[in-house]
């Protein structure tokens, strides 16, 4: 994102208190408009309602909604301050099942608490802020160490597709998968981008095209159901994605719409890209298999994300409107994290990768 | 289409004199608006603006609005009536490349016009009728010999999916694709019918959904990216689809979508059946890679259709917007035409089939 554009998610002290403060995401490319969170419940239904989305995001939003619980709370003592800490993280954990960055950040958040007991009150605030700012600085840092590892390639010149938005919307900023783009681009290598429109919701199209033209990248908008028939013409290099939640086989959920792409591009020989941060790596799940999967209501579909009056299709059809899938790792030609790029077999690339953080904030112990 | 239902296209005798009927299908399923066109102007109008597609129906339409321009000329010869038919063929073949059963139609309708040459200007224009009429009531009956024949290929209680619409709306009724679905439904198997939406112009959600529920036929709509993860969920028994051009070598151009449906079906060993009639086969192309594909303007994209007001992306953005894809042969399971059911290879199977036209009205020769 350009420095002039607002941040996806930060905190932010107003007039009124302290605040979330939030791209509210359904509203672009129409209108840019942010929204301050004042509340807990105001954080959640940003989040159920995908005013603010993305796994790395999600988590960033997350960990401020702790902290904003906390300083918003009228409580005198730690004890209670503690149980505040417990009762969000419950509430939050309940806004979106697949993304496991929210999860994460949620335990990180905890740690905090339970490692700040011993702190008066306002100690204990300040403490929980600046763990939260940390999750939100860390996942910019981590975006810039995957751009540059994954940059390295995407060849210049290269025709690249994406599905949904891995872009500086989805994150605290940069991108996990537009970051790899961001970052080629940086490089001053010529990049066009295929923009998958990514129905139901159309991430693709009101998001990752924005995005781009802020940034001045080449872009084309298609049809998801074009993506094929392009790689068939030989006229996409490699295919970069993000990622919700990656299971210890390297199988990914990620957006509907990923796992075709992924088929299509093994079918041409398509190297196809998963870029997202260690801590979407959930060690705890043996296979995508385990991995939950969101099903959204049916008004996304028939009403074209909220902009139609009248819906596409005749009354009381039935809508079945999953909102991820899982792509199998054996499609996955290489994840791409801050900690390095995880190859083939993906499995013991990963729990390498993730046995060597960059940073003290590392991702929670493999509960398996 | 229940008997309650208006034909997609037909001849009708008004006061104001003869006219091409037609459902406007840009309006469904909000409004059921019959077109009447008057002249041969207002049917290719509606053949490029999509009132009436799929490619039988277009085959009909080109035939009926042949027969329209040689009864409403006012030439007195029938030596001008020919010059009609060739003006009236050279425009309507101007309309929309991909779909071969067009060129078909108007092959034959000018057959018709040479054979009849000795005809006075009264009986050339009968002549001319008639054939017309004859091609609709040529591709009903194929229609339904299509449904006979596939029906025998879907299992009772199966989970059938189609992309676009192939059904009653895209021929002159009952329907290739859905002509199979209708004829086991007709058996009394139970079906139910995964639809995909069939993006840009979402001719799944707002014409193949409004067909099964007029016949209470069990479907259920996705977006088109969720038909891979139902086939790796094993919830799809069969794929059926229709076709607008098939190579001599099987290979399939269909609407844009079919082709990743196809790479999925194959990944997981879900049978995948083109169904069409003969007359969609051109011999005189060895593959599918000399089918032109007609590109579409960028609005069906970003206006959803024409239902938006506003664009779902940035303005500025630029669209690609194939309108078909090719499907290669090696991804066909079969081809149910009215001849009988092409099996692999399919080069021969088709060849062979359509060297047995069931009725006087065969598809044109091979031109190579």
């Amino acid at each position: 994102m350009s420095a002039a554009m607002p941040r996806t998610v930060c905190w932010s002290e107003t007039a009124a208190g302290p605040v979330v403060r939030l791209i509210d995401q359904t509203l672009l490319p129409g209108q840019l408009v942010i929204k301050d969170c004042r509340q807990l419940d105001e954080v959640c239904e940003a989040i159920r309602s995908l005013r603010v989305r993305g796994a790395p995001a999600i988590g960033c939003a997350a960990a401020l909604a702790v902290a904003l619980a906390v300083h918003r709370s009228v409580a005198d003592t730690t004890e209670e301050l503690i149980n505040v800490v417990g009762h969000a993280a419950r509430e939050l954990a309940a806004t979106r099942p697949t993304a496991v960055n929210l999860f994460w950040a949620l335990e990180r958040m905890q740690q905090v608490a339970e490692q700040s007991s011993d702190f008066g009150p306002d100690e204990f605030r300040a403490a929980l802020l600046q763990a939260a700012e940390e999750v939100v600085a860390d996942d910019l840092e981590r975006c810039r160490r995957i751009g540059q590892y994954g940059a390295e390639l995407i060849p210049d010149g290269a025709n690249v597709l994406t599905h949904c938005n891995a872009g500086a919307l989805a994150t605290a900023g940069y991108g996990t998968a537009l970051g790899v783009i961001r970052a080629a681009h940086e490089q001053g290598k010529q990049i066009h981008v295929w923009v998958d429109e990514t129905r139901p919701l159309l991430q693709g199209a009101r998001l990752t095209a924005w995005e781009l033209q802020q940034e001045g990248i080449a872009c084309t908008l298609i049809c998801d159901s074009a993506a094929a028939s392009l790689m068939r013409a030989g006229r996409v290099d490699c295919v970069v994605v993000g990622a919700d939640r990656i299971a210890a086989n390297g199988d990914t959920a990620n957006k509907i719409g990923t796992y075709p792409v992924a088929i299509a591009a093994g079918r041409h020989q398509v190297p196809f890209y998963v870029a997202a941060p260690c801590s979407t790596v959930d060690f705890s799940l043996p296979s995508g298999d385990e991995i939950p999967i969101e099903e959204r209501g049916p008004e996304e579909v028939t009403y074209i994300a909220g902009r139609l009056a009248q819906p596409i299709c005749p009354a009381e059809v039935n809508i079945f409107n999953p909102a991820f899938d899982v792509t199998p790792a054996e499609l996955i030609t290489a994840i791409i994290t801050e900690a390095g790029v995880a190859v083939q077999p993906l499995a013991s690339s990963l729990a390498e990768l993730s046995s060597e953080p960059f940073s003290s904030l590392s991702a929670p112990e493999s509960s398996s």
